[in-house]
């Protein structure tokens, strides 16, 4: 029986309780090691497995929890005691044993006696993957699908992942919060900022402030119609769009993600609003229609109705918006998924594949419309999801022979061309799904172009 | 022949031809892949091996050259046709070899075929150097001090590297701009902060903000006294020293490396400004010491003069300090080394353990003094060196019963008492050696106490 008491050690002994009933194998998850950068001592910032996490609830690096029966057995080695002069005294084993509740502390050359019937979770970096493939005599692979006990394991902690429990909603919201933050510091610092750069900097340093870091590398960029633009040097015009997909994660792991577009001189376009008004058209619609037992897959399509009615409107699409949907004609400008699962990962539990994504027997489409689609299940109170609809002028796709073949007569080419001010928009929001329907985590962060575009010039 | 002309070919042209007139074998350079961090889409910003990226000039992943007699065979894939929607549209491989005057440009899988005889460089990441060893046959390991062709190229790449060319130095006068950039305003913000990470973000809010990264984790903390203290939680108190150890990275990967100290309040107390001024004449006493030929442990032994000097005035230290420096007294309170090679790499080169910092034939001291030196050569121009003198109270160094028994009669123990609000401080340069003795790249950051006094007061 544990006797310490408090939060950490409470949420971790029942989400080991609840792992038990799922189980009735050992599990083992490894934390991963410290990536090297330029060299062994100069290397990137530690990021624990997230499944170790979870269950672990601190990020520490070269370590192991075997799991079973809901009894936790921590492995880790004490600080080796010329460490105590380069970073200071360091928590031992036993310390770090108590914080966590852990039934038992050991160093990790004990993890080889306790290895027998378990099962595990690959983790990213090889050193650690290489590891636990030579301790458990088997591949243990990351980009491969897990098997047999490996494939129950994932499937068990996919289960309880998928909702989140109260403590992982207080950090959520923590994340949410400061993502907030940085959205409104990122708009305020736009009028004064020449680079892109300078508006990264100004919400990274929102982040940074409050000890934590980017869930994922941010994307600050006039070029919103490059979907993963980690690029930063474009210097910003008064007509450009500055399309800024930027989240924290607290240093327990928790992640937020958040999109805002917002016009660089502080005024919208003409064009430019009407595209927004259409993406946040489909925005709302989505978050309106978020329930309990909906299938994450009609908030997806409902986007796209609501973004090819919207087209339709415009004169940029032709023909009757059920038509297009079901012709995937949006996905020439909206060709990404509605969202995705979010927790303590950005895409929620990805290592696995889609296996968390996907509700068991379901598959990728292989529409262009859906293809992307990174979840398809029926959301269930405790989800968090983003929504994120997008309008995006990708000339990969537009110049594309065979696309504009295809749907040659649904698009007015020349219509669209009076709306080349619009490269790019995408508005995104953390959302949780609740018994009664759902909450917006990031609701605090405004959307409308009016309030959009007093942030911007405010300052 | 080449046809282009530009500085950058120009450069990386000259810097492979000095390589030809050093080794008669090929070369092939790795530059590395991309660490993913929570899964594969989910990645750490991709940092390209150095030795790499001094005869490449391009941060590009998963590509390889290989350099003979002059020569340069770019090895990279082109981009998979799909990615352009997600990345952009990214240059072939040809457009890539043109902007860096490779002699030809093969797709990845034809850099089997030119391997016969070649000899490497371990990356860092797993992934790579697993591939090196494969493509090889032989184990080429980032922990295993290199063999044969391998220990040979890795000293001819030392001798070039050792000194900068003016390409080189542009590269590190901005990332030295920058950085001094950054100090000033973690100063600046000081005053308006609660808590470390607040300054962190303030310094690499410059960092980030001229499109740079920090070339090491940060160091921004109330405890300077634990030398690498990679945590920002702590709230800042008046009385307290703030120790800032940050340094600004180019796009092309070089590196710049300054620490300040300074008061929370703004204002040094007598105790506080009696170590400082110890640390910077120490600090000012090294650099003016710089000239070619010139042993870097020289340098390191003048600041332990210096700082032994210093102490003895104070009443910290008693006796003679030459005799003080002989027995090592003064590194109770300075126990690393006065600095290393700066270039690519924060420690230039030490992912070849020590082949760069020392001199053929030297091995690192066993000295407590001397023990952490990581550069031990005569001094030549277009060496970079930092200079970086301190003053901490370890508690596992000064509690420690041995040490405490050893110099039991050199300490004034109770004097030290009267230091307690002095945990760490540190004074850090970039120093160029130059024909005519020296220049400091980082100048513009003041480091008198009045100047920094002034500049997190003036806020």
């Amino acid at each position: 029986m544990q006797k310490t008491s408090n939060s950490l050690v409470d949420t971790l002994r029942h989400r080991r309780q609840k792992l038990a009933n799922l189980i009735n194998f050992p599990a083992i998850l490894w934390s991963g090691s410290i990536n090297p950068r330029n060299f062994l001592a100069n290397h990137f910032p530690f990021r624990a497995s997230s499944h170790f996490l979870y269950f672990a609830g601190l990020p520490l690096p070269n370590a192991a929890i075997r799991l079973e029966a809901g009894k936790l057995e921590l492995f880790i080695d004490d600080p080796h005691p010329s460490s105590a002069l380069w970073h200071g005294e360091m928590p031992t084993c036993n310390e770090i044993a108590d914080k966590i509740g852990a039934d038992s502390a050991k160093p990790m050359a004990e993890l080889e006696s306790r290895l027998e019937g378990a099962a595990t979770i690959p983790v990213q970096d090889a050193a650690t993957w290489t590891q636990q493939s030579q301790l458990l005599n088997r591949w243990v692979l990351p980009q491969q699908p897990p098997q047999e006990i490996d494939l129950e394991l994932a499937k068990a902690i996919i289960s309880l992942r998928l909702t989140h429990d109260e403590s992982a909603l207080t950090e959520l919201r923590k994340a949410a919060a400061v993502t907030v933050a940085a959205h409104k510091a990122g708009m305020a610092a736009t009028s004064k900022a020449k680079l892109e750069a300078e508006v990264r900097a100004a919400m990274e340093g929102v982040i940074i402030s409050h000890n934590m870091t980017t869930s994922y590398n941010s994307i600050v960029t006039v070029h919103g119609e490059v979907l993963h633009n980690e690029q930063y040097h474009h210097p910003l015009q008064p007509g450009d769009l500055l399309l800024a997909d930027v989240g924290a994660e607290t240093e327990m792991g928790w992640a937020a993600d958040v999109t805002r577009t917002w016009p660089v001189s502080g005024k919208f376009s003409s064009t430019q609003r009407d595209i927004y008004d259409v993406v946040l058209a489909a925005h709302d619609a989505c978050i309106a229609k978020i329930y309990p037992d909906v299938e994450y897959e009609d908030i997806h399509l409902l986007a796209a109705t609501v973004i090819a009615e919207g087209l339709v409107d415009l004169g940029i699409l032709q023909g009757n918006p059920q038509d297009l949907v079901e012709m995937d004609a949006y996905a020439l400008f909206f060709p990404h998924g509605i969202g995705h699962l979010l927790g303590l990962d950005v895409h929620d539990m990805e290592d696995l594949g889609d296996l968390a994504g996907y509700e068991e027997g379901r598959k990728r489409s292989d529409r262009f419309g859906l293809g992307y689609l990174r979840l398809n299940r029926p959301l269930r109170p405790g989800m968090l999801v983003t929504i994120e609809p997008g309008f995006y002028q990708v000339p990969a796709i537009l110049h594309n022979r065979e696309m504009r073949a295809k749907y040659e007569n649904v698009v007015n080419w020349q219509r669209l061309s009076q709306f080349a001010d619009v490269r790019g928009i995408r508005i995104e929001d953390d959302v949780l799904v609740t018994h009664k329907g759902s909450e917006v985590l990031t609701a605090a962060l405004p959307n409308a172009t009016s309030e959009v575009e007093d942030l911007v010039i405010r300052n």
